[in-house]
């Protein structure tokens, strides 16, 4: 098909699909006649990839531009490509304040993993988030909500589960490291998405003020 | 005490409290002199869940005066400050595709909630975000990861339970509706966080490159 035609089936201006090619997000089309570029449906489903990307998973084009190296790389493995992804939708954890208990909270989180039974190492994303996360807990004087977190990790390990198992049934290659990047950031979406909704079921079931309500 | 005590306590610069205090994020102090101002306890309390806001939660300082408007506010409710705190930590939903089967994701969504039994206003924040996702995995042709969304929203609601339960659990009504923002906002962030070590884990029980494996 033609750039046009391209642009019109994913719903991507004609000057985004070039900005995407100039990138390095997108491979050239075929050149089928000097004035001619042809473009097949494998173009269409990076296009809409890369939305999936930029526009559900929030990434930034140069974190686009660094899962896609790795989706197409041949040394490409579900653990590589998780990392890859899991780097990419993680925010950086800000400057610690100095005055927190980060040996306590590395203390904690490795004593919550440890309960678990995961192994991972202490360089995954996550764990310097979480670290931070407990930090801020015990800075507020919120200890109580440390013990949301066991409920959590149960439930992440579930999901794990749940995903992994769905890559099972993924018959494709390609299929499967897509599969990855979408479980990393659509999934994390969907999760928050779900949370609000089901917060608001729970928190409706309680409707007074919060000065006269049990609650 | 002093602003040099209050800022060493919390970690943040004498120059930071005079920016919170000016943009209406903290009270100001009390003037115990005509060159001295007196903070309490409260003040350093108030910058840390700034902080938390901030550097954890990743709200812009328009989001963190717009949540502590509601916490201060003197109607506030569990559920008023949790719209409030959902509105503020979802990201707005990307221009829609027009290509996309919008009609049918909508449809998808409501059939899940149903499924839940949840009874939630389609205005939710997530409700929006939810369409969008189910929008971009059938553009992607990844319907096999719409099973995956009732899995998310089991847990989605098990999460929902135990932290209504814990905020239960808090005496005060301001630790009440600081829990409510904080669960919510570093709710998101520990869920993911637990999800990028839980994923590492399973993973890495299956380390043969993708080409290789039964995966």
């Amino acid at each position: 098909m033609r750039i046009g035609e391209l642009a019109r089936s994913t719903g991507v201006s004609v000057a985004t699909v070039k900005y995407y090619a100039r990138e390095g997000l997108l491979p050239s089309g075929e050149r089928t006649s000097p004035n001619q570029v042809s473009y097949s449906d494998a173009h269409a489903h990076r296009l809409r990839l890369i939305r999936a990307m930029l526009e559900v998973g929030g990434l930034s084009i140069a974190a686009v531009r660094e899962v896609l190296a790795e989706v197409d790389s041949p040394d490409r493995t579900v653990h590589g490509m998780l990392g890859v992804a899991q780097s990419a939708v993680t925010r950086a954890v800000a400057e610690p304040n100095p005055e927190g208990d980060w040996a306590g909270a590395e203390r904690a989180v490795e004593e919550l993993v440890r309960r678990q039974g995961w192994v991972v190492k202490p360089e995954n994303p996550g764990w310097k988030a979480l670290v931070q996360i407990v930090v801020t807990y015990s800075d507020l004087g919120r200890g109580d909500l440390l013990s949301l977190l066991d409920e959590y990790a149960a439930v992440a390990g579930r999901l794990a589960g749940a995903e992994l198992a769905a890559l099972a049934r993924v018959p494709s290659v390609d299929g499967k490291v897509e599969g990855v990047v979408l479980g990393t950031l659509l999934g994390d979406a969907a999760m928050s998405a779900l949370r609000r909704i089901a917060q608001e079921d729970a928190s409706g079931r309680v409707s007074a003020p919060v000065e006269d309500q049990a609650l």
